[in-house]
């Protein structure tokens, strides 16, 4: 656990810091009551996103027919339905809203799209309590054509800061070919970064190179989050001809149209390389958009916030059904996300069996560590029919028996509770009833939650029942955690000791 | 789709234009009636080659045994067959046409095989209304071991320039090893890209490197059109040591002696590369030389045409059966390539089975939407016996129903007409009498077309039966179209909508 | 066999060397009883490490727990037990140990872990007649997220020196994407290579890449030892998510959690590229800690040492079971690792057989050939049952058969006496006895073995019972050796032959 | 086929010609009667080595233990034996020789190796009518770690020039990371390239990076051969841990210990990469040490002379068996090798069968086409028991048939005497009597041949029954050839119409 890491008190070795030029940012964690030393941009390149970035991004239900009134009642819609509350607070507009640049060399905003400037956009998303994203690529166009950054990141990015831009989305379009190791493309998205902080603004850097020259092995000194695969698309777990890869690592060619279980598993292999301050970005989220049964959004849903992804909401609000807004708005599943933890889970193990009509057939169990000592257990049946899944106390302690520990890992010993994550997902009722504005619920209710008021951390030290979910039994000593798991079906539980709360052992990096 | 980024009238922010100095072309489309803001070199780097080239080139059949009466009467004879009109316009000349430079640098023409000289030819071929295309290679020799441009760009871009040249065709061999990542590649292209474009005269620029260090994910922003597999021959399925690779991307030995199959096998991975402007290069047509059945030529020429590939005729126009014209000559195909949607086919399925005596066996189903709403459908038969084959509403239109669309795509509630467009190829007597010069058809009856009188684009508007091709049937909303398939045959269809055409949604690159 | 190169007797030609500045170090070699003439650097690139390092390193056991005690005590105890006696003198000091730079920019220690400071630590260290080793990264954290050594390099070589530090383990973490092709990481590894040449200081320097860019083939001109796979972890051979590769050469992605038969089995393919000053690090031991049973360890311990591996003991020393102690101890397999011949094990052959519950199993012989003309054998069963093993003569010299000889190899005609190495292992009631301080087992029993007092080399030769083994039988010229190997066992042996040593053919880099 | 390239008859051409600063030969090939113009460098870099070179290399009997008179009573032994006249004229001296350098740089050969000197030894080879090779790595060390020539080319290379060296072997070892793109290998190695053709003597170049960064796709524009494989070893085809590659192209892991089937099958990819000037070197010849069968040592000696591999001895001459000199010195396969097609043989079908104890087995046959139009077929037989071998006119033509011909190809169509090359193999007695001195054999018998008197091309001219065989029968049009090939064994046949000989169509690079 990196947090363990600088749990030290040391006061006064603090006044040893002091000539760490290439970052600009520090961060004082002062939750134990303790004064903490930290080794400047060792945790967060910039200091920001310490637990993954929350928002909506107009992509993949909009594509380029994104405009102000799209983004403000979107923002206001977010507001209404209560998702800024639950951490949603990015409004990110994605590619198409430049016409190109004016005699300065600086970007014009479209002035169809947006007739009062995106200053004002961004002016007003802030009066509501949210921040704002923009979009670039890192090549000579967007994606969509329009122009790129790449020679232009100090201008660019001094633009940006000057309209009050909160965000980054950095695209890899048209890069003239200035890729093939990780070096080449380091160099690269590092002058936006250092353009970006020379601003002197807070701005989260998302990188979207889509995982080409495997980012997850170099990003982290320089980005908030990097995509690791090729576009998502919405399906479940349909192969594509366009996306050709089935593992993250080394793929020469990430391309789109990838399926939900494709970009899930390839996050396996490069788990370790999630860390507070820099996530590994799974894609937006597909919810709403048609796809997908109910229970593949779920574990679409499960899956990511699991992963510490960011969690993009990638629909149109404005249409934005019940049963979506149900799984969208669970804080039992935003509580994982938002974890100061702040890692990847591990798959233990994995079997294909039992393929649908797409060929595809698998069951994983899937775990994490809590920052509180709890721990999460994922059974994942993306096989074709109902299957009964075992989870082994020595499954989920795998790693802790064989950490290279020398002594017994303490989890062995204690009885764990489980609680079901999804048990008090809001009813179709109670969700239209928000939809509708005509919900009664409290905003603590058993499915509600206001994270505004009351942050996660809290909220999960108050065994809040709306982040705790629903007990479903205890797993004893040596014992084994059984759940019947539907097709195309995840079941999520947390697991809290009866005992005291065991500290998560870190793995090297 | 391309063209939609640029569909906002924004008359007042074209003054913002301007500073855009590494591309020297533009274009405004004024086909909406209205004038468009486009972004300097955002289609098409140079401006050109909006649709892909259509032409004729020595390799395939002739090699290095190229001169000025091949050339010649190669451009008469195409005129004489009405394959200029069909829009087979550049006469290219491959390898073996130099015989060194002089004290001044400057390449000088083989004497023997042009003894009239290179200017001479293009004046001639220009007289005719066709351009002319060169040859050369970024190494120190060419293929052939002529010299090569490497080092020598700028002075051999001007003379062909001051020669009349309207197009490159840029090979690979003898490159100094200066290959390995995207960037080496980039950049060692890129010089001649910027020495064609600095001549002041409009050359397409052809970029021949087999796929090498993976070009379709750079090239579109130097190049009109990138070769990317290795040599083609005259085979259609049949697999060749010295082509090892049955993938495009990452292939790190492209080779030559590809099949038919096997180059088109290696384009769905990589469809979203092909663009207005640049187009990924299948290499040249074999048909008429000797080495596949008529039912095979159909299939190349079909699935080239589909995919965008640029279209140069590979064999001796001098001797072209009535067969081989007939393929060659059919505009409703030729239609489907010159169509400004200007993208490649998606493979919606496909299934290995079947094998014949090379090993080889597969069908598949690919789609492609038209820029006027239209969409076309290929059930391709590679296996060893008669298909009944099946493309069902669910699968032509599966990417318009994963597209992130917040409302159901109208595709599906619509009947579709479908039109076979190989059902008005021209009679082996018909195709006889053209050879002749005894046709007495009109050049708009069911199976001829003069495009340089009539665009495709007017001809498609004004349902010209040549270029629809002959309605067979249609499929109702939830429909599904079947036709019986012999071996190793291709069955292609237009589909139109008995409703209102709908624009087609656009991918991310 | 390298040192066969250096053989020749040329004293007039040492006058002829003297130019190699590259490096600061030449060794001149006796034990001939002949002056050698050696080419400075081309054995050790610093003269350093001519077998394999032993020692002890805290991560494995105690991740960044690490401090001022810790690392005494253990000293105290390997003292204690005998075991800084039979060979493992290097304490070595994992992550965690900094609080960051001062204003000079120098590191400084964290003064609770430290509070006499780390010259304190090794001043201690060598008063007990062992050595200290450091930790940094070749990046700008370490891997815990501390200040790393990149643009430091010389600054911390010299501090290093300045504290009387004897090596560095020097790690791949936040190395700012600088990888890609071997030239990248040499490149940047060589830095800090010169830099600990620089100081004057002898300072082993261990490379920690894990295998990126596959420095077996480039690091032996600038480093002591190389990581050629990923962080091992306490597991005999189960498959891990986070170790996705099973070939050392060219792993995109070398991970952890790799098991003792994941990294086992990368080590065939670069045997060649183990040589004197330079091994293949397989990481370090994991005996003591729990995931494996004693037979397992056996083969982790085992094969390390025939791979002539480094042996870094990886567990908490002052709890020590006595079977562990006991594998730890054995001097006749640590006589393999400390042998002169310094080479890896060439594997003759491997068969996948019965795989247990992790799906795994295999059986395979490696064989090695000593500086003294003995050979070892190792059979191995990585299967889920006991097996019958047979190594055939033909087999076992099958190199000496096909090593482009003249002549028929001698070794074949011979017969050969097959000693087993583990027969004199400590019973668990002597190991007690050392733990507990009342071992009444002189230091040249069956079972111990002080190699500050005598060299192997020397016990070696002189027959030494506890370094040979136990007599199990003999081989004859085209015969033979069958042994009964239980699962997830292995057998070792010791060959000599009856007749004259014949001295080891070399194979070509 | 290269040679057609430059047929042209174009004298006044040549007053153009010369810029090409970068190549200091040219050469004018006389042959036909008229003269040629000749792209400088446009066949051999330096216009050396237009067929494979011959010869001996100490290495794969002797390894390290090479000195004055191993090389000279070896070249006398060739001589004596013949084998001088057959071809093999170039000594080579591999790793070992030297000393170091001394104070001014220069290298020192071994004084007790080399009593009198290298330039003595050469002087004597000379006198011999023999050439002399050197040997060097492109490192800081060779891989005996004897001093290398990375940073030292120039002043080697004007050493060796000094003392008469005619060839040099440039290594791979040591070469501090200097790889992993095609640049980076043809950078360091074009070093050496530039410096010998500085010396202004003739100096074949010989590359041997073992097929590291692919050099078949860069090293003929700098060198007359290069290695495509890791090193050879005297085995059939046993798979070994220490070749792991089964493909030559993107190995990443070259190795050694690769047989000659491994080796073999590596070079059907490559095909066209064998060129005039530039070979593909398939490392040196087993033949005589102990490792293979007669039969499988006649199958390694007929490949390897099919595709122009260098064909270098590679044992003791001295103690060299009958069996062995008769395949060594069969001219009807030394014909093949030093045929001016200069290329390599196309395999035109391969099948994995009937697998050995090693658990290898497959048939393939292979063609190449002469110089004067005969065509080579071998049926190859890997095998584990005897086959009947088919090869159909239709296989053996099939290029042609595919050529893109716009005729069909006159080969079909013609009767093919076919040839057995190991009819007229001298019996055991004869080469006995060669060793022995007291053969009474001409050397124009139909079993020896003086390729010093009479040239290979002359010979064949001439019908000569040495240099064609046996004629075992006919194939008609449309026929097939049938022969029983036993187990590891190959029947080689020239092939030779019985109507004009056609002229062979060239394939594009």
């Amino acid at each position: 656990m990196v947090g363990a890491i600088f749990s030290q008190s040391l006061t006064a070795a603090a006044l040893l810091l002091g000539q760490a030029t290439a970052y600009n940012k520090r961060y004082i964690d002062n939750s134990t009551g303790t004064p903490q030393v930290v080794i400047p941009g060792a945790s967060s390149y910039n200091g920001l996103n310490l637990v993954p970035q929350m928002g909506w991004n107009n992509w993949n239900a909009f594509h380029c027919n994104v405009n102000e009134t799209l983004l403000l009642s979107t923002a206001q819609n977010m507001v209404d339905l209560g998702l800024r509350d639950l951490g949603y607070n990015y409004i990110v507009m994605d590619d198409c809203w430049s016409i190109g640049r004016n005699s300065s060399g600086y970007l014009v905003e479209n002035p169809v799209k947006f007739p009062n400037g995106i200053k004002d956009i961004t002016d007003k998303i802030h009066a509501l309590g949210m921040k704002f994203g923009m979009y670039s690529s890192a090549g000579v166009f967007t994606c969509g054509r329009y122009p790129g950054s790449l020679g232009f990141e100090t201008q660019d990015a001094d633009l940006w800061a000057s309209w009050g831009v909160d965000y980054l989305k950095y695209d890899n379009c048209f890069n003239q070919g200035q890729s093939g190791t990780p070096k080449l493309s380091f160099d690269r998205y590092n002058v936006m970064s250092k353009a970006l902080n020379a601003t002197g603004r807070d701005i989260v850097y998302s990188m979207c190179n889509w995982g080409n020259d495997d980012p997850y092995d170099w990003a982290y000194t320089i980005a908030n989050s990097g995509r690791m695969s090729g576009d998502i698309y919405d399906s479940f777990n349909r192969p594509d001809d366009r996306c050709p890869c089935t593992e993250a690592v080394g793929c020469a060619w990430p391309g789109f149209h990838c399926s939900v279980m494709n970009i899930l598993n390839k996050m396996p292999a490069i788990q370790s390389r999630t860390m507070s301050g820099y996530f590994n970005d799974m894609d937006m989220l597909e919810i709403g958009n048609g796809g997908q049964s109910d229970s593949e959004y779920v574990v679409h849903f499960t899956m990511w916030a699991m992963n510490s992804s960011p969690l993009l909401i990638g629909t149109n609000i404005g249409t934005l059904s019940p049963a979506n807004l149900a799984i969208y708005s669970n804080p039992a599943i935003i509580a994982l996300n938002q974890d100061k933890s702040a890692g990847a889970a591990v798959r233990k193990w994995r079997y294909v069996v039992d393929p649908d009509e797409t060929g595809q057939g698998e069951i994983s169990l899937w775990t994490r560590s809590m920052a509180n000592g709890d721990t999460v257990i994922a059974l994942l049946n993306a096989a074709n029919t109902t299957m009964m899944m075992n989870a082994t106390m020595n499954d989920i302690f795998f790693d802790q028996r064989t950490a290279g520990a020398y002594q017994a890992p303490p989890q062995l010993s204690q009885t764990w509770d489980v609680y079901d994550l999804w048990a008090n997902r809001m009813t179709e009722e109670e969700a239209a009833a928000v939809i509708n504005g005509t919900s009664t619920l409290s905003e603590n209710s058993t499915s509600r939650y206001n994270a505004t008021a009351t942050s996660y951390i809290e909220g999960i030290a108050a065994n809040n029942t709306a982040l705790m979910g629903v007990k479903v039994g205890s797993i004893a000593p040596s014992g084994t955690f059984s759940a019947e798991i539907a097709r195309h079906s995840v079941g999520i539980y947390r697991l809290r000791s009866q005992g005291k709360a065991s500290p998560r052992k870190r793995d090297e990096l």
